[in-house]
Formats: C-alpha cells, structure tokens, sequence
C-alpha cells in the first residue's frame, strides 16, 4: 500500500464541493507509514451532531471498528479522526489501548467526551499503529481546522485509491435548504456488507437519530453493499452519517415524513454514487460493470445470483478481454446455488438479449455485443424466468493491474 | 480454450502406468474445435462393469451430466465417451438430442445398450456440439482400442490442462492383486462440489456398485471437493468410478468389509493425487497452497474457513509476490461467515506460528517464513481456538498468468 499506481482510466473528477455548516475539517501527515502526503484526517462537529453509523460484519475486525460500534449506541458525535497507511487491525491488545489513548488525545484538544470522538484506520493489518505519532499530529490537525477542506480530508484517508471520492446534494427538507456531502476511500477487499471502504456523510440537517440511522440503514443495500470488487471483505469498514443540525429544519417526525422525500432520494443516490467511485477505483479495473438480475425467485435470490456473477473470476477476465463469454455468466449463474433453470435462463449484454430460455437466440447478431464489450461501462442482464425477483451489482473487471497492486511484497 | 499455455511450472510427470484388465481404450482426432490434436476418448468396459459417479451441482449442467445422472441409476457400464473443445452446455434439446445419438452410435457400434454408454464434453459453453464429427469419428475409435492406450486418453480429456494427468496404485483385495488407475483434467473452473473437472478412475477389483458408490462419495471430499482454483464451479464436472471385475476377488461384504481396507486407502489416496494435479496445472499456478485449519467449532466450519482463505484473491496474490501477508488470511477468516475470535485466532506459515491469539507472536522472526514463501509448496495454517473441527484445502496461487489465460477473446 502507498506505492502509486497509475490513476484509474474509470476515474472521475472531483464534483464542485462546498461548506456543510457545522463541520470542520483538517489534514496533516503524521508519518505513519506513507512519506510526502498526509495521512490523518480531523473533523470536528458542532455540538448537538447526531451520528448514525453501519459497520463491517467481519468476525475479526479492527479495534477501531469495536470502539465506533459502542460510541454510536449514544446518538452525539463531536469528532472524526481517520489515519490511513495502518489498519490497527490483530494488534491485541495494545490495539485497543491506542484507540483509547486517541480518543482521549482527541477529547481532551475540542473539550469533548472521548466517546464523542469516531476513529477509523485503514491500511496494513497486523502491525502495531504508531499511535504517538498521531497524538503529536494532533495540536496541528486542530490547528488546520476549516470548513473548505473537504478535498484534503478525501485524500488524507487515500490508500491503495487512485483518485480522491466525494459527491454533493443540495436539497430542501420542507422550505429549508440542506446539504449533504460524502466522502469515501476504498479501491481493493471490497465486498458486500461492507468493505476496506471508509465513508463519511456529512449533512447539516436537523434529523433524530433513529432517522438517520433508519436512513443509512436502509441506504446502504442497494449502495455500498451491492458493490464488489474482489469478493474480499475489509475488517475495517464503516460508514457513518452526521446530521449537525445547523440548518435548523422544521422537526421530521419519522423516516416516512413527506418532507423528507426529497432528502431520502438524494441521500440514496449520493451513497450509490460514493459506492459506485469505489468500484470505479477497483485494483486494476479498466471496466465497470453491472450485473442486473430479473425474474429471480426473491429479491434476495436475485442479489445472491448477481454477487455469484460479479464475484466470478472468469467472468471479470472474459470482460477485461473483451469478450462477451456469456458461458461464464451461465455457469456463475448455476454455482450461485440459489433456484434456476437451465431452460428458462436468458443472458443479454448492453441490451441484447443473447440467450434465451435456455438456448442461443436464433440468428444472434454479435456485431452491437462487441461494440458494447469495447466500453467502459458493461451491463449484464440475468433473467432467471422463475419469478419477480430482481437485484442490481456493480462490480469492474479483473486484469493484470489487480496482480500488480496486489502480488507486491506487502503490498 | 485450446491456445497453448506453457506447461506449468507445477506439473508432474506421468506415472509409469500399466493396463487395467477388462478396460480398453483410444483416443482420436475427430476435428471438434482444436486442430492438430486428439479430442475424442472412448473407453470399452468388459460386460459386467459396475460403475458409480458424483457429479457438479451447478444447477445449469450440460446435457452429457443428465444423461449420465440418469445412466448411473443402474449399475453397469460398458462404454465412456469423452470430447474436448465443446462442453454441450446451454445447447437446449439440441444438446440432448446430440447426447442421445452419440449414445446410440456407441452402443450399436460395441453391442450394448445406449443407457450403458457414459457421455461427457468438456470446452466451451452455449456452442451446439458437432455431433456429426463425433459420430463420424467413432469407427476409427473403435478400431483403435487398445488396453495400453492410458497417456493417449489422458491427453484427449485435456482443454487448457498444460499436461496430461493420472495416477495408479497396485493393492490387494483379500489375497487378490487389483489395480486402481485414474485420469483426470482440469486446470480452471475449479471449486469444490466438482469444478471443470474430469476424472475417471478405473479398477479390475469386483465390487458391488453400493460398495463403489460410497467409496465414491465419501472419497471425494477430503479430494476433488477440497481443492479450489478460482472458486467458480462448472457446469460439466464428473467423477465416475468403473470396477471391471477382472480380478476375480472374493466378494466384498461391505465398505467395511477389513478385506478391503487397503483398497480404500489406496483409493482415497489415489483421488487426492489426481485432485492435486488439478491444483498444480491451476491456471497461472506457481505455488500449490494447503490451507489447514483446526481449532474450528466443526469440520464444516474448518472446511468453510478453509476455503475462504484458499478463494481469497488477496491472499492468492500475496502469495503469487511471495508476500507471507497473513493479515490478508485473517480477513478471509473473518469474511467466511464462520465462528472466529479474533483474540484465540493464530496464523502460521510453513510451520511457523506468526500470529497467536490475536496479536503477532513476540519477537517474531520471519526468516524461516521469507525462505518458506519462496518455495513451491506453501503451507497456510489457521487455529481459531474454540474447538476440534479441521479440514485441508488445496489451492494455487492467483498471477498474471490466469489473466493471460482467461482473458483473451473467447478463450
């Protein structure tokens, strides 16, 4: 981790970023790992801040991730401190003291209770987090507090990331203007149900905590954890919302409240298009791919039947090539284990349909397929003819970028 | 498929084999996809064979798999028919119209019943099946059986195996010598419960198909079914078991039955052999990796720890650099879905504890590691702690070779 790889073909350009009232950030380099960049990450939330937060369900996760899971059991937040570079992961206990001893340095520095703070690391598992170095960088993180330095913050928490990730809306609850702005970091050993993915929601809107965290809850489904690179699951991922309230809303009384219609829709939309920049940063990805699955059983047998083809090997190295193999997807499709039939099974690219119910279609022309096979962004449609179940994956493909990155020495 | 590889750096020479009384065989050219090379096997059983099989339980199987699911109801077999170059998969009533004419065509041209002719196809998917070249090719076959014809059919079997693949063992039933020889191919698709995988294993030993049936299944756990190379499960795999009687024993009472302990061993043995040749020609393969864990809450469990670590890219690339990344085994463990605790876990390589209770073992020295990581065989263990349960997988290493491979146009 930390040696630079060439930025992803599949990367975007940073969205216009803006203030969220009620939050101010900073980066500095604490030299953890990396040499000439930064590495924490500093937020500080205005009092009163209510936080939400979803978590890996890795059975080995990182101190850092247990520390977070118990601060959320109370609904306030006053900070954010993120290091890349070490997972603090496996480190026993003399891992679990350091997140203390962080959240005490934190709290002690904003004059808030050390379970106000939220801490995350991220990077190589099983090494000690050289936690003096962090508590040094303190004074100066706090000192770099801004509310404008939102593009330091998504670059700080970088690791084997290509390109920094944030996305912005700006919507109303009732007639009062809100914000919400997200960051996030994750490239490799990502997997449904969280991820090596870190993200952070950051909003200015006045919301319960029970909303918020019924919000993200329910967000992260069809977002974060439909999205796969490499079917490996982090021990450390999390994704947090904060609500500082600074934009003073009328109250919601509930996650069905018609004024927060609007805000729902944008806040599902921002969190699958953070998901989506992950996979556009995908070790090694030159495509993005979507797995759309229809007339499943259930819609939980439709995402199962999705992941089964996303996370296929030699379906991402048929796309990587090029090549339409639509074999593979019909295979990947039967190792799912989830109700099909050979015989009423159809597998279509970029909108042809190539095979149906159980056979090549008659006079199946290959010339729009190959077209499609040439662009970065490739969509596979599943439909199983069984029922009305249907679920939607994105993933990217597998290449020699991915052995690259990840065949280094201690990569 | 079909595009020479270079042969894995892994791979075995030939045993020195010998003939099976009761079993003759040939292999031909019948010009199905590859040029220049066999790819047609036939295989003719002396009257009275018993047969037993196991097959994928990928749900969109080939044709030649429910034909020969069908055939295995009744206990005998006189001929096997094996092609190359096209799997007969998601052919539709095409593919089993071909299934049951090459059957026909085999049985009229030995004198038996179709239902005693074994059918499978190996190769590309979803592409009808050239039955006529079969069909055509068939006489040639016939004329052409031999009972040394072993190496010559275990190369028509091969797709993008780089070498061909057998084993034999010479026991003794009772007082009786009797002989066990197998075949298998195999290379990618590989994942447990049977993966693009052949393997035929023939004996002269006089058994009841019962008997040859259960040592069948329950042979093929600790073997085919605990080997992995790219988790993905194909639509055409098959072991079948074929016991000519040649060698006159006396009857066998039983699996139990003391007189055939040796056998059973042997056999077993006989089937991990194979099932690791499968492993060495993995695709791309440098390293054969065994992931043994112990201390899992059941054998199951182990067995599901197990794999997850063998099908994690990340651990298979950290492999493929020489890397002994075992925080990249503790997310696989953490990942499985498996009971696990973080703070009983340990983790060694090639004999060396490197974690042990959750943190990294004091004063760890890694040079016996680094030197370990550089060999050919690398030993991978996991003790979670909490109980008796065990398993061993077999796995290879993940390189730019599998890319190369899989990600060529129609490969």
């Amino acid at each position: 981790m930390g040696a630079p790889h060439a930025v992803s073909p599949l990367s975007r350009p940073l969205p216009d970023l803006a203030t969220v009232s009620g939050v101010r950030l900073s980066a500095v380099a604490a030299g953890i790992r990396y040499q000439g960049r930064t590495d924490l990450m500093l937020a500080e939330f205005t009092p009163g801040t209510i936080v939400a937060g979803v978590f890996t369900k890795n059975a080995c996760p990182g101190a850092p991730i247990q520390w977070c899971k118990t601060a959320v059991t109370t609904p306030y937040a006053r900070a954010l401190l993120v290091n890349s570079g070490n997972a603090n992961v496996f480190t026993g206990q003399a891992g679990v003291e350091t997140v203390e001893a962080c959240a005490e340095a934190v709290g002690k520095l904003l004059h808030c209770l050390p379970q106000d703070v939220f801490l995350a690391s991220t990077g190589v598992i099983g090494e000690k987090l050289p936690q003096d170095r962090i508590i040094n960088a303190l004074p100066a993180a706090e000192a770099a507090l801004a509310d404008a330095n939102w593009e330091e913050a998504a670059r700080a928490i970088m690791t084997t990331d290509t390109f920094p990730k944030a996305a912005r809306r700006d919507v109303h609850i009732g007639k009062t203007p809100v914000r919400i702005q997200g960051i996030a970091k994750g490239s490799g050993m990502i997997a449904p149900d969280m991820a090596t993915m870190l993200a952070y929601v950051m909003t200015d809107a006045k919301l319960p905590q029970n909303v918020l965290q019924s919000l993200l809850s329910s967000g992260v489904g069809p977002s974060f954890n439909s999205i796969t690179v490499d079917s490996d699951t982090s021990t450390s991922d999390m994704l947090l919302a904060f609500a500082t309230g600074a934009a003073d809303n009328e109250p919601v009384t509930g996650v069905h409240d018609p004024e927060l219609a609007e805000f729902t829709l944008a806040f599902n939309d921002l969190l699958l298009e953070l998901a989506l920049l992950v996979v556009r940063d995908g070790e090694g990805a030159t495509k993005q791919i979507r797995v759309a699955v229809t007339g499943a059983t259930s819609n939980i047998s439709a995402h199962k039947i999705a992941l089964s083809v996303a996370n296929s090997p030699l379906v991402k190295t048929a796309i990587a090539g090029e090549d339409a193999n639509w074999g593979r997807v019909v295979m990947a499709v039967g190792k799912s284990g989830e109700p099909a039939d050979r015989d009423t099974l159809s597998v279509g690219v970029g909108g042809t349909w190539i095979a149906r119910n159980g056979t090549v279609v008659e006079g199946y022309d290959e010339t729009p397929v190959v077209a499609h096979m040439r662009g970065q962004e490739i969509e596979i449609a599943v439909d199983l003819g069984l029922g009305e179940g249907e679920a939607r994956v994105w993933t990217c493909d597998l290449t020699h970028g991915y052995i690259d990155i990840n065949g280094a020495y201690r990569s």
